[in-house]
């Protein structure tokens, strides 16, 4: 088999620990397969090398700061592959450039533009194991550029793409996806497999398994891949393109998110680009808003809710402030803190009807009250109180009973 | 004009150090000139990038350690540019593959094959300033090399050759080239200017300004260039190819070796290929040495002497004792120790005659005792007893003048 792993930080943050990944390569270099390994730069390094640019300047030219913080991978994989020729191994280093990874776009947050295989595929026909930079790429007028957080997994991805890899695992800290955060829903089940659209709604809710534009990444060019632990040889999550057997499970996994704020404007004349109003100073003010609902009172005037970060709220109200006292004078601004968001998530829901009366229903009888509910075509997410939501969490993992999938 | 400055480790070895070398570099460029700088690592960080593939293995691949290695560089040339950039100035970095420097060779200890000047020059005249990478560049296949110990002022001479600049500013913690080591002569002169041929017999009896590789690199692609200092703005000296008037100056300078040794062999059958067997087996240990001296004695036998370091005069005998057994029972190795070399060095020598008489005559004057003598085109040297080392010095550079050298 080709295989392509991805190594984060944390995996190669120290001799040991970087030893320890050449005995894992060296293992399946050893079963016969062909291997490419995507590594990040020594967990702290990047830190140390922003740290080196503040000293130069206070506002480092971004050129300049991803010349700086491409040397962080290019170290890592000199020594790993070190330690893999230490090994027996026949490893060889590839920068970003090297595998001819073309970026484009803004500098420290470059995006891939294409791969190029031409140098990486008769390297590993030779039987070369790979090691390849994360995170770096050049740009077309031959700049050296960074792909920003996340950076390294989206160069696994690609590097899996270009030479048409059996296999893309993501070693991580984490097992695995599982259908609850593990710490809050005892019961909590490792997926076998998810689609892409599922992780990308679970990852927007809080699982932080992967960036989203690396899932949306893999999704677009087709890079079926496995998130799996650095530590153990456990078979983690394979995140793959939805098929119709999917569908026989409802919900994939629940999400929560803490730490909610409600922002409702009260009394707004129901008149077009009333919304737009509203959302501007907010988007100004680079808050970001989760939730929206927005609907008719009786008085025949519009209320629109929405949900933020508690550490938003205050800036909130002070940018909306002067928006709604030019709107009317009856339009009014309400806040609640202290409240959290729970999701389900499943490309089940699609054909399974009634998924969110069984959610509200479990609530209803464990005494939780629901606030807003929002819904996507794969995801139903309501808020409840924050003291409310582990238990809610529990409650909802249970009736959909993914405490026994398999 | 078109600038190349080169800027050593310790010139770049902190934050201040790059920020004062930024101020240089602002400071022409403010002048109007066009500036390329190449610069190699901060000093301790090529240290400590070997210490690290040394954690990874006793003899980490060349290769590895090159891709490794050449992250010191190009550190520095972003923080370089970003303190330029800091002060307003258009700084750009650019690694050795960006400056299309292209080698070939070993890794570690790459020559320089060519140096493509199509992503540099038009930079340049666009008005920016290049912060290039010293010590590395890319061969035929794309692997990263470096070009081994003194690299960053060979990319400084090509560099300078590819951009056809008007100067190229070797910058180091010597003023220039003195006609003898200040410290010795206090009398000594520095030279404002010197033939390559010249430095290279200087450089080759211990003056340690530059590396002969990058001497005879300069020669060979006619880059005249400057040694000064990075710690003032004084002129340095000016090396350059030979010039007529360059002539009416007979001795350029006097250059001293310490801790020699002398081995002579005596009673050698006067016979084709006596000196081949004698010299082999001190090849074959890697025991260098410097000067030759041969010649027939009254009985008929022929004698061979050479110098080498005291510290190897214990292998050299130890690995000459079976090859003199065999040459004949008379042949004996006599050695002596605690000798050093004066030399004198001067393309004027050529056109002088009575040059070695004048030499021989001061010494005698002083009654210094002479030892052996060897002579090339330009240059003269002769063994004294080291105790008398410093004063030969001072004696012979009295006799030629160099006091007065303007």
């Amino acid at each position: 088999m080709l295989i392509v792993q991805k190594y984060g930080g944390t995996s190669v943050g120290s001799f040991d620990r970087i030893r320890n990944v050449a005995n894992r390569v060296k293992s399946l270099h050893d079963e016969g397969h062909q291997v490419a390994v995507v590594v990040s730069a020594m967990s702290g390094v990047t830190d140390k090398l922003i740290g080196m640019a503040n000293e130069m300047s206070d506002a480092p030219v971004e050129r300049e700061l991803d010349v700086l913080l491409a040397t962080g991978e290019q170290q890592s994989i000199a020594l790993l592959a070190m330690a893999l020729q230490k090994l027996g191994v026949p490893a060889v280093s590839i920068t970003g450039q090297q595998a001819g990874l073309r970026t484009t776009g803004s500098h420290t947050r470059a995006r891939i533009d294409s791969l190029d295989a031409a140098v990486t595929k008769p390297m590993l026909e030779e039987g070369k194991v790979l090691i390849v930079a994360g995170f770096q790429g050049v740009n077309a007028e031959g700049h050296i550029q960074t792909l920003g957080r996340g950076g390294s997994d989206l160069s696994a991805i690609a590097v899996a793409a270009s030479l048409e890899a059996d296999v893309c695992q993501i070693l991580t800290d984490v097992d695995g996806v599982y259908t609850a955060d593990p710490r809050i829903v005892p019961d909590a089940r490792k997926l076998k497999e998810i689609s892409y659209d599922e992780l990308l709604e679970l990852a927007s809710v809080g699982t932080k398994v992967m960036q989203s534009r690396s899932v949306e990444f893999a999704k677009k060019f087709g890079v079926k891949f496995e998130v799996r632990s650095s530590l153990n040889t456990n078979p983690g999550t394979i995140v793959i393109e939805e098929h119709p057997s999917m569908e026989s499970v409802v919900i994939r996994g629940v999400s929560i998110e803490r730490s909610q704020a409600r922002v409702t404007i009260t009394s707004i004349p129901d008149q077009p680009g009333m919304s737009a109003r509203i959302l501007k100073p907010l988007a100004e003010n680079e808050i970001n808003i989760d939730m929206i609902v927005s609907n008719i009172a009786s008085d025949g005037r519009a209320r629109h809710s929405f949900t933020m970060h508690t550490n938003d709220l205050g800036r909130a109200q002070a940018a909306l402030k002067p928006v709604v006292d030019e709107l009317s004078d009856t339009a009014k601004i309400e806040t609640e803190a202290g409240i959290a968001k729970l999701s389900v998530v499943g490309i089940g829901m699609r054909s399974h009807s009634g998924v969110a009366a069984q959610m509200f229903e479990a609530l209803g009888e464990a005494g939780i009250n629901i606030g807003m509910i929002s819904t996507s075509e794969i995801k139903i997410s309501v808020t409840v109180p924050e003291l409310k939501i582990e238990e809610a969490a529990r409650v909802v993992h249970k009736a959909f009973k993914l405490d026994s999938v398999s």
